[in-house]
């Protein structure tokens, strides 16, 4: 085996075709919207995990997006919010989004899990927006969310990254609920 | 502002060059030196961080290696135990390390941050060997760990991966405290 030496992650080709990149998204409706839309079209296209996420700079304007990429990608750090954080900081050039200047919003479809969490504390973001809850994920797509501390939004909190939760909730719970009544979980 | 749709990350070169990718490694000890090793080397060539990571499997082969490449390649995400993980992952082509046996181990020069936390919870690994502790880090190093549950190393060996800590840890230190006095904190 030769060791490669690198992470190369990829957003499906669907996601260019479908999302919307030049317009903006002023509301935390519209951008949960579209977080929440993408992990539907995810498992639609059959490209997996029924997860989605999108970044958002105080304008509304798109920063980047990302969708559950694990299984395509060979990779399990493939979550939507890393490829979303990630891809957008690649965009811009810069590892911490905010530091031009802010608000800068995570869209994601549902809590992030334990390494998202982490995730986005170092990412430069200003305010995350939450569809479905951790239980939600848990109990309808049986995903497992992983060990968080006790007080995580109060954690983020202090750390000036205001939580918005419950956003979509219903619209994400659906697309969870049907990825796993269709039997489909790694 | 073109939205790319990927998120690319890459060691630096030096590492393939330093890096003895074709001996085995069998004991604790020598796993633990080389994510050292790989920490000192990222200060020294100035490529990033002072924190490295390696991956073996159960014979001691190498899988992959990382070292932070956080403001090289524009990624929040680019820590140590991300790339050596998913370095690993790639190079296997399976996100989930031990799917075809065990035992994984990850070893890395210092505690994991919270993000590298959850990540190596789905990386499907058995054990990790860690060098410095989180107070090293943040006392010599001045670099932010992040909330991490209470009982971190118990909620692990519950979901049966081996905690293994204060390998190496006076060397680690010594890479942490040589970085911390060089002023270079981001």
């Amino acid at each position: 085996m030769t060791i490669g030496m690198q992470v190369s992650l990829a957003l499906p080709d669907w996601v260019r075709a479908e999302v919307a990149m030049d317009r903006l998204y002023p509301d935390r409706k519209e951008r949960m919207a579209l977080a929440i839309g993408l992990s539907r079209s995810n498992v639609a296209h059959g490209t997996g995990g029924p997860f989605g996420a999108a970044v958002f700079d105080g304008t509304g304007r798109l920063l980047g997006v990302g969708v559950n990429q694990v299984l395509t990608s060979n990779c399990s750090a493939a979550h939507a919010e890393v490829m979303a954080l990630g891809s957008s900081q690649q965009n811009l050039r810069r590892f911490r989004l905010n530091a031009e200047g802010g608000p800068i919003t995570l869209a994601t479809s549902a809590q992030p899990c334990a390494m998202c969490y982490g995730a986005l504390i170092w990412a430069g973001i200003d305010e995350v927006l939450i569809g479905a809850r951790s239980d939600d994920v848990q109990s309808l797509a049986r995903f497992d969310e992983g060990p968080l501390p006790a007080d995580w939004a109060g954690e983020l909190e202090r750390r000036g990254i205001a939580v918005h939760r419950d956003l979509g909730r219903d619209e994400a719970c659906k697309v969870l609920r049907d990825y796993g009544e269709s039997g489909v979980v790694y």
